[in-house]
């Protein structure tokens, strides 16, 4: 991992730039993909799975059997694992709920905002070599809390036609139906313009590929909702002389093993520590299976040491990092003044992947930078608010000139109209 | 308008079809405005104030003299209309900013949110005949009441290089300084990238034309939050017997002068009103200026007779309007049965153009049925959440084994490995 002392604000910037998120040249592939989902809707959806998923499918849905059959195939210590996560996130994304604001804001003028769940959403859990059951768990809940009327799941079929045994078990447990066998641009092609087997939604949630987050782009440019943009992802550890270098080493390879385009950065005020941080990464590295992607994206990683706490603020808020841990003695101070971040973990005992799994909060954050101007999900994500207001006709004449002269201000006679017909007319 | 009586869900759905949004053709071009932004700075700005807005400026950035010269030229009538409007809508903003939810999820893992002004923040002013001054309102008071540390303005020059006056004089009441000359596709250009002279910002607001959405539209693709996207303005009023005919008129009138792609539609369960409201807008719309806009958008509005009010529900909640107006006996009753629309208005003394202006609630909201997965502006849309959470040896001790039980259920080495190092080392 490379090292950088004491850097400037502008090196450090440097330091830590992103590698450009650039999909330019699969725009007009994925765009082909949406269209051909357009036109054909399920037949397109065979046919991409035969190409891309290498499966003749019977059937796109998963049907009621193989929903059923899956409980016995999943072990009593993964059910009793997922069942306290489930808890966890359900209770942390309960308390999340909006209430209702209501108020006057003068005589006889009473406004509110009511939050109403999303009714149409569709999730996206991707395939590949592990399957993200907890991606399962941090979408699906909050959308059922939020009280989402249809949830729709779209997941990439295994070479058997299957999907895997665990996400159906979720699935199961949780009480969902609509799970479809499509996965890639195909599948959120399908839930943004609907096709005979699958519905339509209003928003559309899920990570992917890069060829999911293209077709999420294109998407929404044409008025489907989607979560947030999607990078590659990355931790920040802010760690003082009170940090464990093998806890941290530890962290900063549980992010490294997402992918060869991770980022991993430990910024500390101690050069002991960054020395034998470097150290239990090389030692503990030995041990893990994934170390092909560690290698890469440790390229990528840097290790930063500043003066003091104030500095490796900065450079965090500057970074704006997924996720920040702050490995360091007054770690609730430290927190007070992060302001841009997905999700922080503070002291030694809160690693990245509790937070991934099972303390409750989502995982489903903000990266490359987009903490600055974007949430991590919640279960607002799946509510919307509506506006409600109600006046008078005492409420009315009580700004009857102010919207008189307002609109007469923006040459918008027929908005003064409005009021002045309702003042002939005394309620 | 045209007549439609007693229509299947399905025709109703057909009639009510909004004119697809359709800007393919120009995204090249504002693609090379951003481009060129991008490429030259300030100095495009200039020359694109030349070309678009016919004016040599001398200065992007409004003066301090501009700023405190303003205020004699607004009326006194003028200025205590704008502070009531001031007042009603600071009032129901600042209800909205959201409180802290912290809890422990289980023992010894305690989670919070926490919501955090977005730091730099850019808002765009529309030009042309009509200065919109109550859209800076409805922007500016939001941002401040979230905290934003930075917000910047940009809106076009007239042709003497000037900005209206009564847009300067909002500004100077509320504080703000940082507004700047400049328009259309290049302004949001500026704030999504950053000039010289306008500072970068990372969540760009406020409506304009085909030309501003579509570069906010591929500003928002590399990253850049926008408050939603945008469409033509509309409004659905729903109406029984009770519904006085020139009140619904005069409404549908004042959605019609918005802009000749506006939409105003009446459900009513009463023939004799529709009748009515007909004959009303017929006889109003001659007083009128904007006779010429009211004159197209009409072409594309409907007068729908339905069997009951359930039937007018379901048929609002399909469409989703930006603005619902419920002049109806029981308009609480039928406004808790709606699911989608931006803002609601209960009863007969609730015109659109209260909530346009003074009432207090934002009248920046989702158009084009965009209201089914979007709120409309509120504080919130200034601020992000950051999620937190601090967990004690014992807390992780508790989560341990579900943790490590789900990381390798994930094939994820590293994540287990975080937490088993902790399990040595007790706390």
């Amino acid at each position: 991992m490379e090292i950088i002392k004491y850097p400037t604000e502008k090196e450090a910037k440097k330091a830590l730039k992103r590698i450009a998120l650039e999909n330019k040249k699969i725009i007009p592939k994925v765009q082909r993909i949406i269209d051909t989902v357009k036109a054909e809707g399920d037949k397109a959806l065979f046919s991409f799975a035969e190409k891309f998923d290498g499966v003749l499918l019977s059937s796109l849905k998963v049907s009621e059997e193989e929903l059923n059959g899956v409980e016995k195939k999943i072990s009593p210590e993964l059910k009793s694992a997922i069942n306290t996560a489930r808890k966890n996130i359900f209770k942390f994304h309960s308390a999340q709920k909006r209430k209702e604001i209501k108020l006057e804001t003068s005589d006889g003028i009473t406004c509110w905002r009511k939050s109403i769940p999303i009714e149409k959403v569709g999730l996206y859990i991707p395939g590949g070599s592990a399957p993200l059951f907890s991606t399962l768990l941090m979408l699906a809940l909050p959308a059922q809390i939020a009280g989402c009327n249809e949830i729709i799941i779209c997941t990439p079929p295994q070479k058997d036609g299957n999907i895997s045994n665990v996400i159906l078990y979720v699935a199961k447990l949780l009480g969902l139906k609509n799970i479809f066998k499509t996965g890639g641009a195909q599948a959120i092609a399908a839930m943004a313009l609907g096709t005979e087997s699958i519905p339509k939604v209003y928003k559309i949630f899920g990570p992917g590929n890069q060829w999911v987050t293209t077709a999420k782009q294109i998407v929404n440019s044409i008025g489907v909702a989607v979560d947030m943009p999607a990078g590659p992802s990355e931790v920040l550890v802010i760690a003082d002389s009170s940090a464990n270098p093998n806890f941290v080493a530890a962290d900063l390879l549980s992010q490294a093993e997402h992918g060869p385009d991770s980022q991993a950065i430990l910024i500390t005020t101690d050069e002991n520590l960054l020395h034998s941080v470097n150290e239990a990464v090389t030692d503990l590295r030995k041990k893990l299976s994934r170390n092909n992607i560690i290698e890469q994206s440790l390229r990528q990683s840097k290790l930063l040491l500043v003066n003091n706490l104030n500095e490796a603020i900065n450079i965090s808020n500057n970074y704006a990092p997924e996720h920040l841990i702050l490995s360091v003695n007054n770690a609730d101070d430290v927190a007070s003044n992060i302001i841009n971040a997905g999700s922080v973990f503070l002291g030694n005992y809160s690693p990245e992947s509790a937070g991934d799994y099972a303390s409750g909060t989502n995982h489903t954050l903000p990266t490359n930078g987009f903490a600055k101007a974007y949430s991590g999900l919640s279960t607002n994500s799946f509510t919307k608010e509506i506006t409600f207001q109600k006046l008078s006709a005492k409420g009315l004449q009580n700004i009857a000139n102010t919207v008189k002269v307002m609109a007469n201000a923006e040459n918008l006679d027929a908005h003064k109209l409005a009021i002045e017909i309702r003042e002939k007319t005394d309620g």
